[in-house]
């Protein structure tokens, strides 16, 4: 059994992982930590999770070394930047969820978290990216960073394009859809249900860092690139999950039945990854309701001939594949384990 | 491995029963019956489930005998009726989701099921009841009636103050609310998202037919007794997850300390029925959302000293312990496995 | 036209207050009160708003008297409890939609609201009730008491038995479903949208204050009788609006037919009362959905056979006639408008 | 009074016309049509409205001439074409909410609706457009044809671009997201609120027919232009109210003074379009719910600068300003009234 600990424990993200780390085989919860709500239990926290795991949420010091074999740290991104510094070369494994090892470009980090100072030796170290495409690094990392929810939807979306077809897309327009999960539970009167329910929020219409985060990610990639890359995000009237609609300019010629043939060939070895088609099912997918729980990214490519573009959807959930799923899945990786293990669960639909 | 047949596996709880096969690790899904989409695989019914487990919708004949072990219908009480003297003697085990053999007094069931014309001598052979307390019996029946979402809950929330505290209940007022999936996927203008979103429909102000199985069951049980028990059920804007409030006048004395203790001695030895206090946790419980994808049904009891009343609410998730988790859960018990046997996922929230 | 004050603008009665007031051809809105937000206009306080009123936020002080002919107190108790102290006698109108007037017997009112410090003397002045019942009492009243949402639908689903027919009502038991809004836009954990979206949440499963303000009502009444009247109440998946369900038991002889005639005569004379079929449109009604954004209370009223019970329901949209609505309808009366005034909008169906 | 017959009545904008009218001060409803529900009241259709109105759903024929001023088209495509033949001089004014006669061009007509056969002379005839832009030429038009929802929001998005700065717009993606009631009340499985609600449904990403409209529209537009323009759609997880997104790409430099400026200008009569930032008040506009009710179309411009693009929002309640709303807005203006009569309704926010 790997003994891991997670940081964060009372927010959405942590409780995410605490109900996945308990359901899977070979890994057992030994430490709670956090900053706020010391003391309680995480069935407190987490209402859904009335567990008696004998532990209580504690401050983080040096001392958790002795603990775990790795630790996940679902704190904000300051919170992990220094948490990093700490844990690094203690713990045999330091997995980060937030956006403070990110982004590797320095210059770039300054601009998207000028309020997240990091040291620059641990982010050289940090192997950043989704297990799909960076899994070899992460199989003998000490430091893993992984994507955002958003980031994590459009590399898988964009990936197949640049990696594989090593297309050069000159512009790529980018709208995510999120939950209200995407935000986490601060108390911000936007936030408040009546507030929240019936809306369509444009709440980052231009500027959001995910989209900064997968221009530095593909630019490190090898073949072809990605031009002009902006994103706009929206929260709507639900919960779980989230959809990214990338909107792709190429002048390269491809036509529906080669994207179709190139993404399912680039994710054939990847079962969390599910290439659809719009209308294979009772509902036009992808839609996050059909992956909800699971740590599945169903991914759907279309040519438009009107539109003289490629449109490519995925969707996720973003507690599990846009978080602590894909933490796990790192977590496997990283111990040899099969990438999938504690991880088939089906999604829960509808709901 | 048992080899299950699922029946009825376009519907909702067909689909439940798929997710929850193809996930346990004892069960084998052999068959999927039904009367439409025949040809059809599992993953053009069901958005979430895109399985490849080599099946389709196959006509049930007596044929399947050989191909399974158990049968599970989660067809209409018609269907079940016609299906369950087909299969009945040929297959070691059938279990029932619907209504057709629930009522076991005869003149009760032909006025709740005026349509339903089932064989008598079938009628007397089903065991009918939640595992939790009529688990032995289960436990080498070849004919199982599980009880309909709503009895579920309403069951688990009176047998602690009839069969446990022997309590006589004089008036039982039982209010039900529950998510759009309880209703299933009929075509009906009612339905349609924009008529049901927003609504706190009262679609059965009076004369629901679980309080008349409820309180069929109670009559037969052992201590205390129940008078007068009515019923009223409400469709509420979310999809998956119900809730019953049971309003209880007895004139026996009983304090919420001794109700509060009562309720934990009578679901100590089971681990899917969660005893908690109104305020344990961020949330008021029991909350449906709180059980979501999981096979607990979540219970709590108070005494209410302005009212005079006792007050028992009981949550779960109508298409797990109200259905597809209760089934396994009774497939478990009858096939020897320990109970929660590929049930032991913990509840996905929010969502 | 008379020129209205209105206090707590921030608000979502505030907020509502303010649309209704200026869409209605009689009243002028001369002001705006409140704690917080002093000097901030309505538009960046409700989204919906963007009305350019030349108001901005002011604190509340004797010499508004000069700048109003009545005052709309949609307050917090203890508040309205000073405010009123203050304004009475200086403002020819003061009505307070706080439940600092509600409670008459002043033992009951201590009990129900012990941070509610109020004049005795006062307290006697303000007539309280629901314009239908009370409307004559409210034509000359410097000082007016608006019944609570859940109240207004309590009282108009019972008045009918006790006061029209003159039953006496043994027991009642009251289960109260409420969208989000009713809960206002504080800042607490549990109604952020990801934990309320989806909820049913059981917030006060026993005590709701309202029951206490209905029986006191009742009692004072002259027909007929309220004996056990409890209440519980549930926060479900939406945003606005309400439904009560009475259950009543008595000993007296009453069938569907004489139901339907009293509820129909009893309210003839009042337009904002629905008296509807539970089958009569394309979804079960009352729901509040069908009185959205109006001044509607829809009523049903059954006879049960077999919970030898009455089940009256009784949906209304809590921010207007549970709320502002109330006030606008009060405030016609008192100011010898037909009571409809600005009051004619139907319901907003779907939303 | 305008005598006005609505047809189409039994639908979602048939009844939204139904509540606009029967509110306005100088229309007077004289005529229901249908070809479904002949002989049924609109209170059995439209729960919301209980009106006693004297009238019931007819058949169209050429009699209706005498008893209508109006007649307003809520139909299918394929039956405004028809209906538009039949009463085109016949009656003084024919308004269709349709896509039967909104693209001019012959040929794309065909392409977009090649079930809607239409007869050339009439098509000619028609005035198409949002008030806003064709009001002069609407004030004496017989026959008018109002913009879809989608098209109103994005053609009241781009015109200040086209029309006002004359600016050539290279490159437009607009990403539409959209409340449930957009799609009308047909019996679809997709459409229960089992599988709609919680949804993010990609059911139209590429190929929408309101992208052919406005492109066709701001063609025909003096100044600038519109190079390719291409659409997707969404389902989200409301009801009520759609927000267009338009990413605009243009060689021309603008910066975000000039387009604030641009808009102000552009709409200063016009009092149905607020033009927002998108932080002026609680939550981010524009959102539709800050319009659900309303004749309001909420539009914010921004220049992203890391994009090199404008991003153009605009939110509308489909049913008002994108139906029922725009065409009252537009006999108001045939008839010579002023524009706003009988829509100065406020947003019901939140609902």
């Amino acid at each position: 059994m790997t003994r891991v600990g997670v940081v964060g424990a009372s927010g959405l993200a942590g409780g995410e992982l605490i109900r996945l780390i308990t359901q899977h085989p070979d890994l057992e919860l030994t430490f709670l930590g956090g900053s706020s709500n010391i003391g309680r239990r995480p069935a407190e926290l987490h209402p859904g999770l009335r567990l008696d795991l004998g532990l209580t949420v504690q401050p983080v010091t040096e001392e958790i070394a002795g603990q775990v074999d790795a630790v996940l740290l679902a704190t904000p991104a300051p919170v992990s930047a220094e948490l990093a510094a700490l844990l690094a070369d203690r713990v045999p494994a330091v997995l980060d969820l937030s956006g403070a090892f990110r982004i590797r470009t320095p210059e770039l980090h300054d601009r998207w978290y000028p309020d997240v100072k990091r040291r620059t030796d641990l982010a050289d170290r940090f192997v950043y990216g989704v297990p799909e495409l960076v899994g070899d690094q992460m199989a003998d990392a000490a430091l893993i960073s992984l994507p955002g929810c958003y980031a994590t939807s459009m590399t898988l979306a964009l990936a197949p394009l640049t990696l594989g077809l090593g297309l050069n897309l000159k512009t790529v327009v980018v709208d995510g859809k999120s939950g209200s999960s995407g935000g986490g539970l601060h108390l911000r009167t936007a936030d408040l249900h009546p507030l929240r329910n019936g809306a369509i929020a444009p709440y980052a219409p231009v500027g959001h860092r995910h989209a900064a985060e997968v221009g530095d990610f593909l630019e490190r990639g090898k073949r072809g690139g990605v031009g002009r890359l902006s994103m706009s995000a929206y929260g709507v009237s639900h919960v779980r999950g989230l959809l990214t609609s990338s909107y792709v300019f190429t002048d390269e010629s491809v036509d529906q039945r080669e994207l179709q043939r190139a993404y399912l060939r680039f994710y054939k070895d990847h079962r969390f990854v599910r290439v659809r088609r719009n209308t294979e099912t009772l509902i036009p997918v992808p839609d996050p309701q059909a992956v909800l729980g699971s740590n599945y990214c169903d991914v759907t490519v279309m040519h438009d001939e009107d539109g003289e573009r490629i449109v490519v959807l995925a969707a996720l959930d973003n507690l599990v594949k846009g978080a602590a799923g894909q933490a796990v899945q790192a977590l496997n990786i990283r111990f040899g384990l099969p990438e999938e293990t504690g991880l088939t669960m089906q999604p829960v639909m509808p709901a």
